[in-house]
């Protein structure tokens, strides 16, 4: 069961032909996750051939434009094009008010379920439960509130080794058992531990950081995340300018993620202003080694 | 000076990859207005290089997403790209509150004045005038109030014959005065008459009609259209679906095109089922030959 993030809009503000608006699908199992949903998202889902009536939640870290106004589209074009099922979306309050003008229009009512959960906490909150995987926002550092997301797979069963089962040819059933924690009894009676035929498999998180200053509290709530997706709209000579704007340059993301003992950070939100984006690339490999640039269509496979 | 239509979204209610949201940019000496405008015509415009920034006039035929997703993105990104030119925004009064709410989160004061007309107007309405055009307005019939626009050219000075300037060379200020009505006095005293040294410039209309079902009082206000762009969501076996949802089939886009006596007629907003469109197109030249189907980045030049 895989895990897997695919970046659909790697820029910042305004559009660009490389680059589109805010938009990252996290696939847990098959469960997808849309984390901001800027303009022409839906586009880039078909573009980039993401299943969109997999999305289950969309989570939206705040209300500029370049991360939220291509949701009322697809909420629309779920709405034509039968969706049944539930979808739950994450964001400020107000947006709430901003897609029910907008639908309202045209919708009496949706063809599916729409469930809003308003964010409003100033601490580490669980805002979504899966049967495989948590959901947690926390806030950063923005002109206006905005939050950070942590997608924490639960704890998950212990996998069978292969040599485990290439030496006894263990029956379907109990394989099911020993990935449920029991041990193994041998036709003769003797024992195999259940640690002795398995191995962990150790759940994976992933974290979303946009849009924020350099906010040094984040690097606990991020501790030891696989992959960290952290916003670096600017390169560090524009440090003054990022502080302003509130957002974050290549050092300091990388500062985050080293601090935070993170696994991988990819850096997005890059403003259009960089064409050769070498020297961008490295003033962050500097502080922080795994660090690489996010492209639109780019998918990091974290577990098959 | 020019004249040119160019069709930047021709699908309908949902893009697909080859067939974006309703947008259509008619430049009139390089002066621009846009017709609608869906998700995602910021990038159509970048994709297909029209100059965004010398859009003056914004026309919205309804309040259906697939029609105006895509205006808040843009008014945003002119705001942050520092336009200094006045806009002119026209729509269904609603429309002024949703950009209103949208706009107002994250900016206080606009970079550049917006001017909003609200159409409302049961008849045939001029409601925008610049030095070469006007463009007029008049109600379709659709599910919620929805417009259709007329641009038309104001009377053109009649433009002075190759033949006359090749014979008898005349001075750059003898063509203006020319060119504004007077006669050529000749070195011996003979007078070319204006008639006789010129010819007539016939001023160019263009005719957008998005969404409406078919509604056959408009041809009068279509009369002698050089180009009039229809909407056609279905073939004709589907008129009854067509009507239910307010909108055309083929025969019936040829059919107002042929009692308006127009010159050509495109057809856009045409439904993702259609996969090949021979059968489609044929339907309608069948009742008016001079019929074309609009695709995405399709430039027509009425003038040069």
């Amino acid at each position: 069961m895989g895990f897997s993030i695919t970046f659909l809009g790697t820029g910042a503000a305004t559009p660009t032909l490389r680059r589109g608006l805010s938009a990252t699908v996290a696939n847990v199992d098959e469960k997808l996750c849309l984390f901001d949903c800027g303009e022409a998202t839906q586009i880039q889902m078909k573009r980039f051939k993401v299943k969109a009536l997999h999305i289950q939640h969309i989570f939206i870290s705040h209300l500029h434009g370049d991360h939220f106004f291509g949701l009322v589209g697809l909420l629309f074009t779920y709405h034509i094009g039968k969706r049944k099922n539930e979808l739950h979306v994450y964001g400020p309050p107000l947006l709430e008010e901003i897609l029910r003008i907008q639908m309202g229009i045209s919708v009496k009512e949706l063809n599916y379920p729409l469930v809003f959960h308003p964010l409003s906490s100033q601490n580490l909150e669980m805002v979504c439960e899966e049967d495989n995987f948590t959901v947690s926002a926390f806030p950063l550092q923005h002109r206006l509130p905005a939050y950070g997301f942590l997608l924490k797979e639960k704890e998950r069963p212990r996998k069978v080794l292969h040599q485990f089962i290439e030496d006894y040819h263990p029956h379907y059933t109990d394989i099911v058992r020993i990935k449920s924690g029991e041990d193994y009894v041998l036709p003769d009676g003797r024992i195999l531990s259940n640690e002795e035929i398995t191995f962990p498999d150790p759940p994976i998180s992933f974290a979303y950081c946009f849009d924020t200053a350099f906010y040094a509290p984040i690097a606990e709530v991020l501790k030891n995340v696989d992959l960290l997706y952290h916003e670096a709209t600017f390169m560090h000579d524009k440090a003054e300018l990022a502080a302003e704007k509130g957002h974050t340059t290549t050092i300091q993301a990388a500062t985050i993620a080293k601090k935070a003992l993170a696994k991988r950070l990819m850096l997005g939100h890059i403003s259009s202003r960089y064409r050769n984006l070498d020297s961008f690339l490295n003033e962050a490999r500097n502080i922080f080694s795994e660090t690489y640039l996010a492209e639109d269509g780019m998918t990091i496979t974290l577990r098959k």
